[in-house]
């Protein structure tokens, strides 16, 4: 069984990785966009790479009423995103949005919503699911192994170190982990900084330079072993297989479901 | 509050190991030894590394009747570990048993005396934690990710291609994994094998070369990202991890577990 | 000292990554851009992105004589990049061609008008400056290691395997290396083609996945050791660093030079 | 033709290394060993492992005039193998000397009387050819990659960070890389030390963790792509190659060098 699918955004960065997986996914068939422009026209018409014939809308209350749909997937901008996702939501259609920048009163009145019609939806800013399996795996292996050390690398563009996903996955791992002073107890350093940053004595490495994009390890060490889980992120389409996880999630719920986190691994 | 341990198999290469393991872990007491040989003896008398005034017993009985001890660990020989276990489980004292090679009635037979006692047991031929979570986060992680492929490398002393480790994770990824042809529908050899092996359309590759010991990569990959997973053993040391997450293990059930894989998370 | 660049090309994807390139490089300057429209225009009219006010020429004659050129810089076609060339060697102007497809007769003239006027000129169909180094650097290394094997990671869009580099690379360790059969004599295959390819003894692996580029990794094996020697590659710009060191390089030569690993390492 | 051996130090870690190394290559023979006890005996009367009926002398005179010796190999320590080393030579007997330790006086000495002779002696502190190539390596690739980080990673029972070879290489490479400030003008370290240990620039990150040895990489980044050169030592047995490579290089030189780095990758 196929699952029929509107997107509205077609013409963005995101939209356009989309249309691409959709196309890929045998189950998945793309029925309709969304568009504040080009309404009326077909979808092969206005994108130069698609192949399909897809009907584009205006107005999203035609296009919900003329069609069947299974899913609506949302990769606009917050304004036009939330109207959407209301109107989709209302009318019982299952939703997953990855539009990021929503307000959390936005947030909140969605959630509201889709509770009330007993609707699934999926609202999550980041949709990158290897970095999320990364976070949670360093999580469970921290249960095992108290010695742990982070390396994260990225371009030489990045103005702060440690990452942000670094972080996160210490504040994972310190959920865990009892706070415990790792290396040698007398270990000292002969160039400032080489042992890197400590957090409750596990230690983080940013490295930046040119040719990276977005790569993290975390290390755990234990007696004559090793276990790393690494992550490497090249560009936006990275984000594409938590959309297609996404989609036939909402399809086995009924409720409102904010962060990607919340359904990896969760079953 | 520490944990008293008894020990059989100090001398062996698995025991020197867990002597050190037991004195470097503050919760962890060494307050007695089995062994057939050196009975009356301490352990610094026989050890040149030990630094421990431990007795030594070459009879377990008479070491559990004059000890109160809370885990009783056997590393020695199936026919030795075997008598060793049923005597201290009788005697209601919880067990790890890492000994290898015992026939399926002997763990039957250890099994049903640790049930009908009530008392902890646990029996692993394999406590590399790292390689058992190394298989559990591949087999999350297949579910999310349908490409992968595996690289295990050897030493050159190694006969056979896959390892069983490669082979195991590829079971485990089976089981969620539908059956899918990878890489490009056309793609072709110019040199026979290149691709590696092939089963059920995820490839697995194997390196041998000196100055490997055991390792392996499990490398998932979706648009944009790529999730890797790897585990890296250099010696048997790597045994200890586990061993000491069993007797911490070991002390809050009442049952007979075989596989450390049943117990890693499994909480 | 500041190096004066002239750059045909300036709206293609190599064109606009050497743009940047120049800008950030302080000892380069672009005074001019070749490109067959918006003559007379300044290049920030028509890019979107440039900031730089430089004249654009259709006509290279016209270029060459308003500037004073210390090197051209062609990053177009073959059948114009082949008369830009010759019209700035004529000229003496030293150059730099990055432009693929030239016919081996158009090779051979631009070597004569080079070498006649006795005017510098590197001709390369590949500026990937890692990728040479790691082709170098393994033929250094098998000097030394006898057992190698390379493992080379693509997208899973790229039909054949093994890869050109990897191919490449095998030629130039045979160079060096007997052939040797590796890995345990008596080695055996549960699954086929998990060894990977044979060359002389020598294996390689092609690993195909979404979310990969163009990766190699040649690692070297001896008793107790590895040496790993890797190119990552993400993008074009990956071709920028060869061009940079061309055009210093070719300052110094007044010859022809064809490929860019007859200048690397043979100082 | 087979190369002759007499080894120093049969009883020693090293010694038995080379033992398994000489056995194992087909062009090499061990005629003879020198040994302070043992005089008389064969070396399988006394070594477990050894399967080789090779005779043992205490008195490496009587040994040398016994034998023809195409090389001698002293794995002993400073004070015997001076004395040997110094006989060795003066019988015109080509040496490779592994034992580290020596005063200079004696390595001065050694060299005068190898030059005085015309007989060419190999003595280096370090044999870990993987590291040299490693370190040659770097130094050549900064030439060309201006950003370089390095990521040094041993057990967490090292006492000092950055390693001695982590400064080696930095100092290789800053003989050829203008000072340089890495990374984004304006980034800043939300944990101190995150962005490691700096040296005119270039970064330097120390990981300590337990299942370890001695590993580094050497990251170079530039626009689109990085090339990272990586040794990983797991045990003594890294000795080997360079020791094999030296008996082997010994044979076609009469003089004196100190240090492999001299012989490797200079001819």
């Amino acid at each position: 069984m196929t699952t029929k699918i509107v997107l509205a955004g077609p013409r963005g960065r995101m939209g356009s990785e989309a249309i691409r997986m959709i196309k890929n996914e045998p189950s998945f068939e793309l029925i309709a966009c969304i568009d504040r422009i080009n309404n009326g026209k077909k979808l092969n018409e206005v994108k130069e790479a698609a192949t399909l014939e897809v009907p584009i809308y205006e107005d999203p209350v035609c296009c919900f009423e003329e069609n069947e749909v299974d899913v609506f997937l949302d990769l606009t901008i917050p304004k036009v995103g939330y109207e959407h996702t209301k109107i989709a939501l209302e009318r019982k259609i299952k939703s997953v949005v990855g539009t990021s920048g929503f307000t959390e009163t936005q947030i909140a009145e969605l959630n509201e919503i889709s509770d009330a019609n007993g609707v699934g939806c999926i609202l999550a800013p980041n949709f990158a699911i290897g970095a999320i399996l990364m976070m949670q795996f360093a999580q469970k292996a921290a249960k095992y192994f108290k010695n742990v050390e982070i390396i994260e690398k990225h371009h030489d563009q990045k103005l702060d170190a440690p990452s942000g996903t670094a972080m996160k996955t210490i504040e994972m791992i310190q959920e865990v982990r009892e706070s415990f002073k790792q290396g040698h107890p007398e270990e000292y350093e002969t160039v400032e900084g080489s042992r890197g940053g400590e957090i409750d004595g596990l230690h983080v490495h940013s490295v930046r330079l040119p040719g990276l994009v977005a790569h993290q390890e975390v290390i755990f060490g234990g007696p004559g072993q090793t276990l790393t889980i690494s992550h490497d992120s090249i560009n936006r389409e990275s984000f594409m297989d938590g959309i297609r996880f996404s989609i036939e999630h909402v399809l086995t719920i009924n409720k409102f479901i904010y962060g990607l986190e919340n359904i990896i691994n969760h079953q």
